[in-house]
């Protein structure tokens, strides 16, 4: 029901910090290292509630942006994979840079998650990787064949490992016809396109 | 316990709007087409809070007006209709003419509404017709014959097929005795005496 | 974990009122006819939610002192008395008067209630009627003979049913001697005693 | 979710307050003596929700200090001490004096609270000696043998007796060398250090 909080980030602890809500204090779960940057500042939270049944508690998980909650919640559609080995994955591993690891089916990077075992690694890239490549949209709905579908993926995976939303890259490549381009031209057109948007 | 809200509508989405309470932001479920009419400005939304076993979560649906909400309300009583596909069929028909159309037992257009099919049209009807009928209470408890009955029905299906309140057109069809007019006659007089309301 | 709400009695319907807290308008079920004086203005609610289990929905169920909160979660520990019945007595008798008949042990009066047979009301009298009159612990503390204990329940009675609040009466009936006064100059007494308060 | 709420203490009863956060009026258990001396001021009060089944309602536990909010979920997880008996024991020992009798396997000193018997005092004793020694980590961490430990522990007991905070006394022990020094001398020093924080 609630999408997001303004409030002043009061207090950082060790994999949450405390929001300030109106004199409600909130503890919300995060990326304690990212939050921490904007300590004292008046900030947008993206927040999921979970209800912890062992504690028997409502607990609020919390992100700086709606596509980074977006893939906490699909991680955790992944068996065996909680809300608390969501959010440690992605405390750390950047949420852009984690899509491109899964794109790619980079089972190696994700077991340097602690917690994460190679079976579990495994099944996240399994069960995700093509919910994630869909998202890369205009790729696979332009009609073109494999390989020029093949370059569009790689120019993405590039674009958001460089920081770029998946919308922004979606519409630069829907607006260009890259078929005839190298990677590196491709990739080259993208950015000029992206730097004027 | 919350009947509504009061709130800037703040983003529109597919199936839903994001609602700015004093910088609490709300996911609702609603007629977005509806909503976005709204987008930027202070509205106030009647609401429906239902929990979502699959996604233990709490979700709010949201509509204009309390009238709506009953019916959405109504609509969920109807076995194998719930709180999805009673927004999905109001977000297809206008609240007031589908009162109508179960009114008149119109399972064709009914069955116009994605996923809805013959079975549940059906059922819809079976299920309401005579409940929301009642809500013409003016024409069952002044006695007059079964003729006069139907001919005050097909006044109000007329009139709120053209987007007058229950309440409005109760007040005005007991307000007069209709029962020598004919059916035109009839819906002129009571227009006549609405515009006056 | 809420006590009470501040808010204005915004509308009011057949058995609950709507209570606007700062743009949030509440659903409170409650004595319709008491709150509907205060159509427009800001009040205290004391609350009360409960879960009703068949709309799998919070409801909220209002009252204008704690006292009469306190006896709307006493009725609902007698055996067949839920909020809905508990509210209907509170709506049909005020609390200080039911606390007078149940203390006397008045099953006729109760009877009056709609939804309230002999089987009930001789329930609700049997299991309370101690609990409430226990409320008027200064006559039963002070180790007076049994008459006198009688003659100052009386007096108890009589003030209650006069509107007074049991915290006064006993603060009055708890500073002077009344065991030589007859019923009658004894209620004088207290009456003098309790409009310098 | 919730850590704490700023709101002003409203009324004092046997063992709750009323605290006023923006005209909502919140029921918080709590040791209402040292409560009742902030009635009428604005105070942060760190609470911890609990779902009552018995009288199905979220009940809310409210104390001064996170460290005393952290021991009472503590005191919670010994078998056979639930919120309300945790409440009773903080609300008759000052939760620093009540480290202090764990620490030493004080029984006697938990058997004179109200509720507490042998087997549930021995019980706190066995399953939080250990987790609350751990909270002088610097004793146990620094690597000197068993008689330094003890004796830094004794310094550390004497130090929260007197009121000092668990972090404030780790920081003391941590900065200096303790292991030639008497206990009293080792004291003074403490002292010394604790008064330039």
């Amino acid at each position: 029901m609630i999408d997001s909080i303004v409030g002043t980030i009061q207090e950082v602890f060790n994999n949450y910090v405390i929001l300030n809500y109106n004199n409600i204090y909130i503890k919300i779960f995060c990326n304690s290292t990212k939050f921490s940057e904007f300590l004292g500042k008046e900030k947008r939270v993206y927040v999921s509630l979970k209800f912890n049944e062992n504690l028997s508690e409502l607990e609020c998980y919390g992100f700086l942006t709606r596509e980074e909650r977006e893939l906490f919640l699909k991680l955790q559609k992944v068996t065996g994979v909680g809300s608390k080995l969501a959010l440690q994955i992605l405390s750390s591993i950047d949420y852009q840079q984690l899509i491109v690891e899964i794109a790619k089916g980079n089972v190696a990077r994700l077991e340097k998650v602690k917690g994460i075992g190679k079976k579990t690694a495994s099944r996240i890239i399994l069960e995700l990787k093509e919910t994630l490549k869909k998202e890369f949209k205009v790729a696979s709905t332009s009609g073109t064949e494999e390989k020029t579908y093949e370059k569009l993926e790689e120019i993405s995976l590039a674009l958001l490992s460089l920081g770029y939303e998946i919308d922004e890259i979606n519409q630069v490549l829907s607006s260009e016809d890259f078929s005839e381009l190298s990677l590196e031209d491709g990739i080259k057109l993208a950015l000029k396109k992206l730097s004027k948007i």
